[in-house]
């Protein structure tokens, strides 16, 4: 064996076989090559509208670039290998955009370069996969709110370097998880995704007296903010995406770790909800496997090295790159949908996790034993509240 | 605009429309997920051939089984979404192939656990898809032969922190690209590709007093090394493999890198092949950009963190860690299809490079100007015949 | 040789041979082992004097543990060696300061834990060492204002994957530069700094109704922001500020970048600052080397890196991680550091840039040889006035 | 308080307060300034051994030089600072030498470049803390080999994401660790470490017909290997060694994550030796946590990371990088001092591992009642074999 039938070069689709804590998930779709394509194209879309708004091509033309721009009409897998001669696949992109046009076409893509519609693009998905992730996380806040209030005052043990310390409660945990969760959404909704024009060098230098007005237009038909300077190499808000994405898939992974310990045969204070095909084992049908856990967890063990990518290439030549802006693209979309996929995941997790304060109550029996009292749980009461309060204040 | 049209959840095929280093490539087609799916099968039907083969099973059985493993009889959109349960796709694919079988359904994966075969259908990938890195590598290295002994006494000024320096020759920077992909050859073709097969626990325990003959026999079966023990934690293969690839996309990055500077437009001692489709700007006819050393460096600047996760994942817990090992799968697709894209890359782009011994020569005579004199290329034909002996040799 | 004459076990000075970033600047000094040893104790001091506020223990107590928190009495290299049986440097500290603080000894570290203490010493070296960082980067700005403006409308090439694209000016490249920095002080200034007491299971077991007014008093005696819940396993705090680090070494290592190629022998467009023992070569005296900008981007390079590992460690395990916290250590120091050496080492190249007008006119009118014309540099000069009015604004 | 008090220039040693993996350890002190700076004089005067030999200089100032080449007679605070002119250190370095030799003076350094002795200096000091690296590994395997052999049949069950799955044996277990670091070893002490001679450009241009003869007998006179080639921006020596250290340190963390989970209250089926300053807690005297296995994986956490900066650094500009050397001398530095920490941190860990085979045998028997039977180890003593005679093979 060990054969290459399987090399022939025939595209596949990446379904996610190697990826479960995102496949099937909204963030998954979200950042599809089609979902990218379908974003260039909004992007040139965009573009014409807000330049027929300005006089600088006539409606019709805009008209009829939005009616070509339709993701359906083009053939990606051709276009991700042309992308090769040029690299980027604007440059085929705009082509193909061009004929489907017609007598459109000569206004197509007018004083733009390649990186404002891939960045442009870009920022369209991270806007829309954004909005998932932040939906996913609002479930699992909910939720998570739900079990601190609940458990606020079930004790169980502290563990600190795997060893049981002092009392706590399970809500005082479950605080400290949704306390993360909502950090980590308040940085990722602060972060601004504008939209890019500049031009070939970045100077705007085809539109004359009404480049920033084309830019703010552009910004208002996509929806995107308006930068202050085309920001072809100045990558801060591709950086501070990533950062935030990092941030949220590390507050996931928190609690993926800590179910993950908790669910262990010896501990066992929580479980995974069980279900048809959940957390089943393909040799030992007597196991319950906190896999749940473990996808969220994939995902938290990922991100930090595509963002890691994406910080790196800030330090970008001139006015466009050659290798650092076009290895930014997979990481970042690997961050959009690995931290989609880690918040759809966790907040199925959340929901439905069982919580056994019978068990939480025995362990913390053979630690009173070991400190010959009960110390109490402290304020962790109070510091339920604290975060719940902090909670309700962030949706008021 | 920003609208959320594209989040449906519909399956969109990965064409590479992010990654044009590898879209199109033969290393993408080999590290597709339906290349995954396919060698998961075999990896099914090896095993039971091997059982077959120890009177495990019974033969019939085992072509029974070979003949449901058949990659176009699943549904990878199907299989990828049921993973999410178990948090791997064995579990699922498992059940279809039993399904699938019929009669010997009961045979299937016997004994196995879904490790065994995910780490097995990996390792055939990788097989696989170095022996395509590994073709690739060797087109490279034939040009850059050719181009050392060309230009073996061809003298340019050699360039430290981006300052003329010394005199050196094209020949001499042609042979370190060579000996750097040479060096990365022998290490990525050294690394061992085992078999995985251990069962639940890592002790192979169905298989009583025939365990290493069966792992022998799979192991044959596959076309895979033999292991000394099961590898389910002990990540020494993976991380081997991940740090190969690193190196090789490290030097072919190296090309990349020198083509890019040489090729600048105050520099122009290099230009890559000019052609149809290649090289263009969507905004700037009279650009002819380095276009494949920019796809190249791309992939050399995504490969080390990729190879990061992986040696990561080392530390995992236990005998199945619950993330750590879900962690490596995505990452190691990208060291080997990003590596192989960019040796397919690079290889067009050395077979094609455009070299001015002209320009080479004016820069030069620059440098000489501020030196006061010409102190000649040193030894730099003799390090280019060093080389090349080296790779003689390789090949003999 | 290759003798190990060397290995003994003697303590030496780290004085950053092997990182000249930082060697000798304000941020090395700011978090040398020193610097972290005076801040530990620092938050002992504050701690004391916060109990004796609140009545915990008596303010002869708080007076006594302060005067012997003093660096100077003792002894780093045994304190880290001590720190090997615990895993952190606080128990053998805590033993000493005791000691140190005759009868106040028993009030020493009351009811806090290790953790308590190394997070607040970290986040007071963050306080101290970001100080530095600004001010470096405040210097830097100031002086990129001044390029700015100076050069508004200095024409010259505009690059992109390192071919001359279309004119801009020198000015919309500093502007470039000017906005990244400005963005990434912003996003450091932003972070929020918070004191770290929990005790040892994070739940201020040991104080009773007075645990969160005396959070209160000690980030007051700190200095430091008073957190929502304690964070020994929500490391928010510490992702935002790697995160900041590594924005901010970007920024920087983008104009270390632009610097190191512009300053490419055959562009020569800008040169670094000249002066004894600056940019020169141990071999070529003809030699001018952007060696600052090979600082810049040295650090540039690693800052990324170093943040990732502090990312990674969110997903840590329950209420103290055997591993993940004390990885993030060097790390973090890693990013103040570096970011701080990066900052004083580009303030200085900024401040001494030598920009060659004439050269920049030369290239450009290759370029414009190539286009057949000048088609001007579009709104160079408004992106300009606009990143300074963004610029003053954030004075203001 | 946060006053700036501590950010006043004063050199302050770097003891490891923040590295307690490696602070006191032999690897700590092969790797300092005061090695790095030995090691790089070392290469001087090993260099003026080698010219005198071929007689290109006098055997007397060979001599010469080599009587100035100690390091006590040098700087290192000062010529740290001074590195940052050139960007490197040794150029004041090659100054103070050549100073301190007196009539020698002139035969410091004859042809070479900074680059020659940095990366030289660096291979000395990765000859001598592999070494010791070596040693370690070597004293944890005999320990792991004992480990393995003695409870090659004392049954506990394995665990799979957590959950106990079936029986296996400690033995296995140790067997696993074993042949991971045996792996690693062998990895290890196959990276060749050649010595770094090029000159300026690479070309060896000083030297004439003699530069092979002049390489060869510099490799003599430091131990170190020759290279075909000068690798001055062909760094497979660095990267072979960074991703082999990362491999040993994964190795060693793997170990640490099995005792420290094997450690829990609620498993306790091993623990660490205990002792005096040993696993204890600044605040719960109860406990004794695995303080050894903490700092294990603290090293596994951040090698990986530090392995990538080298990684990435291959695709490296021209015949010297601006910055991409310079970023790979401290991360390299990590490599080998962490690594080395963790092995000598191990070695001690595994030789005084408590086992509990009763602990083991009443969570296996919780296993089995949840199984309703004993299906046995499976092949677990065998594995133990054949991992006890691979290792007595690699031995003989």
């Amino acid at each position: 064996m060990a054969s290459d039938d399987d090399t022939g070069r025939t595209a596949a689709p990446d379904a996610g076989l190697l990826s479960p804590v995102r496949a099937g998930t909204a963030a998954e779709a979200a950042t599809s090559d089609h979902a990218y394509l379908a974003a260039m194209l909004d992007a040139e879309a965009a573009l014409a509208r807000a330049q027929a708004r300005l006089g600088i091509i006539p409606p019709e033309a805009a008209e009829a670039i939005a009616a070509a721009a339709v993701p359906e009409r083009f053939d990606l897998v051709d276009l991700a290998r042309r992308a090769r001669g040029s690299g980027n696949p604007v440059v085929p992109l705009v082509a193909d955009l061009r004929a489907l046009a017609g007598a459109a076409g000569e206004h197509v893509h007018r004083g733009a370069t390649s990186q404002d519609i891939v960045d442009t693009g870009a920022m369209l998905v991270a806007f829309r996969t954004r909005r998932v992730v932040v939906a996913e996380l609002d479930r699992a806040l909910e939720a998570l709110a739900g079990l601190a209030a609940r458990y606020r005052d079930t004790p169980m043990p502290a563990r600190t370097l795997g060893r049981q310390a002092l009392p706590t409660t399970f809500g005082a945990k479950a605080a400290n998880w949704l306390l993360g969760c909502l950090e980590a959404r308040g940085r990722l909704t602060a972060v601004i995704l504008p939209v890019q024009l500049g031009g070939p060098a970045g100077t705007l230098d085809a539109y004359g007296a009404r480049a920033f007005d084309l830019v703010a237009a552009y910004a208002e038909e996509t929806g995107l903010a308006r930068p202050v300077l085309p920001w072809h190499t100045r990558r801060t808000p591709v950086a501070e995406l990533a950062g935030a994405l990092a941030l949220t898939a590390g507050a996931l992974g928190k609690i993926g770790t800590d179910v993950w310990l908790l669910a262990q045969s010896e501990v066992a204070e929580v479980a995974e909800a069980a279900g048809p095909g959940r957390g089943g084992s393909s040799s030992m049908p007597h196991k319950r496997n906190p896999a749940l856990s473990a996808l969220v967890r994939s995902a938290a063990l990922q991100v930090p090295a595509q963002a890691q990518v994406v910080y790196a290439a800030l330090a970008a030549p001139h006015e466009r790159p050659a290798g650092e802006w076009h290895a930014e693209w997979q990481p970042l979309r690997e961050c959009l949908r690995l931290t989609g996929g880690a918040a759809e995941t966790a907040a199925g997790l959340v929901s439905g996790l069982e919580v056994s304060a019978e068990l939480m109550r025995a362990d913390l029996d053979d630690l009173l034993d070991a400190l010959g009292g009960d110390p109490g749980p402290g304020a962790a009461g109070a510091l339920v509240d604290r975060a719940l309060d902090a909670y309700r204040r962030s949706r008021a």
